[in-house]
């Protein structure tokens, strides 16, 4: 979903891209993490697409979501069948302009893409972690990037970005760090998801766990947990989408017959579809990356942390939007509107929009004609806020 | 959920009663299946409440939903530790007025409470049929109810009552076997599964078929498929209830700790919920059971049976209830009002209603307030009109 089929060098897009690592620490040193266990190295893999200005002003922190990965735009070569996962919104022109400001995306902390993980070598045993990594917070995450964007010499962002659980991290970086931060956009997220969504991340978790082949986490080498794994993806779409996107999309279609065949070769279109979903996650995705990510996004509780949101967002020192989406029941627009009644009590310069569409929760990957505007003006506002606080 | 915890002889309720079976059919005939085969034998396991009137016109069907059971109300034993599912709703003076009315209770066809399903021994092979057994539909059950009723010498009913897959029966009876039935009340159900609901139930057999345990659906006499049957449930479960009602019932508390342990040990109250609900529900139910009748529910569509719906209810001979719940998003409350727009189309009796709660798909379970006035006076007024034409 969100991607377009296209060529690498179509004129329309970033082009090809390299990811590159940035790792710090060493053993058992590098990151205090929330829960106060010190830990390292850690491998942060990002991309980067447009260019830092002089005066290292434009640079936007992109921040994926639970299953996305550093590449956000561009190709990897001439024969990758698919650019980024937000191509639609980063490159030339777009919301996310790279002829004007200077994108960053980073995989992780505790992924499965490039940066340190449980899938990853632990250097001081020689063997993946595995269920020997350390339980991180969206707070850790945020704290390795932190370090990346210090390598990469960069004090203050214009900008963090992201959906979903791109949109914590994002909330993370305006509470914890913010002076390093002048603005946010906060799309389909929320402060703390709901009991309902705890409920989700769990089942997932237990379908993982549920597997003799997850083997208490030691699988690499061997058969991996795949069923388990493929389910707890087919419960991640069903709540990714909406009852009415699942609608228009499959409804009580048949997937191979034209009526019913009273037998269990009978599928409907949208059990095919999960299925398809379920095994083609598998393929790239690392089952305990599965449990310590969705843990990670059960603890984010901003008004746990600092007492209200009121309080919480009462640190911000940059401007703010935040976009929900009307049929998003995982992250329903009432928590959007939470976080934007307190950015408001706390006297914060806050921007709202409820997009009216159909697309569920994933609308903040599909929906690009009208993020697009909201997103390009807001970052042009900074941008010239910025640039008129220097040059006055 | 919808039990209250009283003694059998407290004199609230219809006290002890004791399970019948009845059988019909011999090896391969008894009923012809909606897929074309002939299946029997088959037994029915019912329960019935209240004394049938001399003219046998005061008899009311109450129709199961997945999970439930032919223990509609009252006591098996004096040390039964909680009386049948329904037991807030039939009983002397209740809904359903078992001082007035005959009501009975049967475990569906395909079920695993006593009724004829895929843990049931096959005579022909001495073992349980396991996925040997054939594919049913909702009119199949309803089809060997029929055959329950002749055989209890009922020619008519009163009414038949559902919720969830036991409202998908009562569309059944009226349409189906119009001339059977005077009156019909339907809770919380649906002429159609929603896409998302066909979703979720494929979710659910997946997890079983899943589990290495479940072996084909041969696993009768060995280690049974627990945890793919728990996931199942767990999944079911969250759609059972709101998101309203998840919030207010556990919201973001942890079960064992006042703040974060930031380890696995660490449990949202709402996950230790879904797993005791998960492994409780693996000691009183079959795996194959719940995936023959998931597939039911999924299969069943009056429009797609009879051209449209309009033209399925211009079947209907009796009055009809329908009852939705503002907070059902399993089986939203806008299906109920298609049903309501094609009965009236159809030129037909109906009344409805939308309780407004916060409980979910479960609210036809545990809201009884409510419930009960609207159907008690539904009845009555059913009753008076079937005397009164009967005495003109």
């Amino acid at each position: 979903m969100g991607k377009e089929r296209r060529r690498w060098d179509d004129g329309k897009g970033i082009g090809l891209v390299t990811p590159q690592d940035f790792t710090f620490g060493t053993p058992g040193e590098g990151l205090i993490l929330e829960s106060g266990k010190s830990f390292g190295p850690i491998t942060i893999r990002y991309e980067t697409y447009g260019e830092l200005n002089r005066d290292r002003s434009n640079a936007v922190l992109i921040l994926h979501a639970f299953s996305g990965d550093a590449h956000v735009a561009g190709f990897h070569s001439p024969d990758d069948p698919s650019p980024g996962w937000w191509d639609t919104m980063v490159g030339p022109g777009k919301a996310f302009d790279t002829n004007r400001y200077f994108v960053i995306c980073s995989n992780v902390l505790g992924g499965c893409q490039g940066s340190t993980g449980p899938s990853s070598i632990n250097p001081e045993t020689g063997t993946p972690y595995g269920m020997s990594f350390p339980v991180i917070t969206i707070g850790d995450m945020v704290n390795a990037q932190v370090k990346l964007i210090e390598h990469l010499g960069i004090e203050r962002l214009l900008a963090v970005a992201g959906g979903s659980m791109g949109g914590m991290q994002a909330l993370e970086w305006v509470t914890a760090h913010p002076e390093r931060v002048r603005s946010a956009v906060i799309l389909a997220s929320t402060a703390r998801l709901t009991a309902q969504g705890i409920a989700f991340n769990a089942v997932g978790r237990n379908a993982i766990i549920s597997d003799p082949r997850w083997n208490n986490g030691d699988y690499y080498g061997k058969e991996i947990p795949a069923r388990g794994l493929a389910i707890a993806r087919m419960i991640g779409h069903i709540t990714y989408l909406s009852d009415e996107a699942m609608r228009d999309k499959f409804g009580r279609r048949l997937q191979n017959r034209e009526t019913y065949g009273y037998d269990f070769e009978d599928q409907f279109s949208v059990e095919s579809y999960l299925e398809y979903q379920g095994d083609k996650f598998v393929e790239r995705f690392d089952a305990n990356t599965y449990i310590y990510l969705t843990k990670a996004m059960d603890y984010f509780d901003l008004s746990e942390k600092y007492g209200s949101l009121v309080q919480a967002f009462s640190r911000v020192m940059g401007k703010m939007l935040v976009v929900s989406f009307s049929s998003d029941w995982l992250y329903p627009p009432y928590q959007s509107k939470e976080i934007v009644f307190a950015l408001m009590k706390a006297g914060k310069d806050v921007s709202y929009v409820n997009i009216d569409c159909p697309y569920g929760h994933d609308a903040f990957l599909i929906e690009t004609e009208r993020q697009t505007p909201l997103i390009a003006s807001f970052l042009e506002t900074v941008a010239r806020e910025t640039t008129g606080r220097r040059s006055s």
